[in-house]
């Protein structure tokens, strides 16, 4: 089974576009965590367990493992490990890069991590993704329009007969088929969501930013109109409570989530 | 004294704008030496000791460390660390994410790290950038018109008045003054590279792809017009022989490519 297989798997089995953001940070940790990596990868394991009913896939965000180094590293190889089998996973890696550099990074988050899937930065062109479809067994999660603020900096400049963003989807989807190429989304943009929904019917699109970015889960599912999607929440999940009841709290949210975020 | 002033003064004192990019790989490995990450690690040192006398900077590229894993990232370490001072150092990572996950990002590279510099991907807009400009002693080099056949896919992209990689310069050029942001433009574009040393002339520049990507260091230095700039090199100095004296090749690269490097 390939990984665009699993998640389609996933998807039906849970009937929900849930995906769960591991962007674990030590200074964010609740009370009755140790405040290092040990206890970073603890809370890990307790949210893994508190949301693994709810999970579509897990995404972690290199980001916050690359910040403590090589011991972050370690949390990040475990934090892979402990993903249960049948759960997606996303290298939310940002990757991009000149073709043997880019070679090089598929090698890190698809041989060493074994992720299922990876988010590449397209502004390199098609040469630095490249590397990373050739991983047929795999999937790539293009940038499209990202959550941020700064996506109108150069993602929603005008060219000729369209955004740079619209231009990406026309390029970038020549490169593979749909089992092999998706978009990131945000969840902060549904107008174009709805649009790009129209144009791309058959698209994995993962969509971040649904909660602490103020992206709203109803919005998101009108807008994606039941296409093949992961809706990412983050902080609103990892840090459903800051207490010691983390654990059921974050059941809680990502119960909740996965109910909002239910195919219709 | 600030990266900036760092760099200034090697330039200064070198003569040359020489970048030895670091891009090592287990499988190019020299005939002699161990074929593992100790290997690598032994062959970095040799070739730090062979060009650096030559070396303005010493540019790091992640993603062949980030290949071997955790091992990897600890030869990245050691590599940061044997780097001698008064070199500057450039994390070669082209990264770029929502707010949050940049400031992760210049944590590892500056804190963690203590690089002087890193690349980073201007897709993602201002605020993906600006968590790196807050170290204000550090450098930031953004990808403007990279190396590789994929940017006329999009950098060279024609919107209403300019190109895409000049509406990148153009926009964040207004991100922060010249002693905290360059650019990386290609060896490969020399007539592009010629153009943007005019409008701006007081511009760091990264310039890859001299050597095995097929840019051409004397056309580069009439392009440049000596001003501020790295040119890299990686792989025709790092695997100028692959037998057991690749020290003294190296050395002898390096020496070339600072002697057509040097600043008139």
């Amino acid at each position: 089974m390939n990984s665009y297989e699993k998640l389609i798997n996933r998807i039906e089995s849970t009937n929900s576009m849930l995906c769960v953001g591991l962007d674990s940070s030590i200074e964010r940790l609740p009370v009755g965590v140790t405040r290092d990596i040990y206890g970073l990868m603890d809370f890990n394991l307790s949210i893994i367990d508190a949301t693994r009913n709810y999970a579509v896939a897990y995404k972690m965000n290199f980001a916050f493992y690359e910040q403590y180094g090589i011991e972050g590293m370690e949390a990040l190889k475990k934090t892979f490990e402990s993903i249960p089998d049948g759960i997606f996973t996303i290298a939310d890696a940002k990757r991009g890069d000149i073709g043997n550099t880019s070679k090089a990074y598929a090698k890190m988050v698809f041989d060493y991590f074994h992720a299922d899937s990876i988010t590449v930065n397209p502004y390199m062109g098609a040469d630095s993704v490249i590397p990373f479809l050739e991983y047929q067994d795999k999937f790539v999660f293009v940038l499209g329009l990202t959550s941020n603020h700064g996506s109108n900096d150069f993602q929603r400049l005008l060219m000729l007969n369209n955004s740079l963003y619209e231009k990406v989807f026309e390029v970038s989807s020549q490169w593979a088929g749909e089992r092999h190429l998706g978009y990131v989304v945000g969840a902060t943009h549904p107008d174009e969501l709805a649009q790009l929904r129209g144009k791309y019917p058959d698209r994995i699109f993962l969509i971040p930013g649904v909660g602490a970015q103020g992206g709203d889960a109803e919005e998101v599912c009108a807008a994606n109109a039941n296409g093949p999607a992961l809706v990412n929440a983050s902080r609103a999940i990892l840090y459903a409570s800051s207490n010691e009841d983390y654990g059921g709290k974050a059941h809680v949210a990502a119960k909740n989530f996965s109910e909002k975020l239910k195919l219709t």
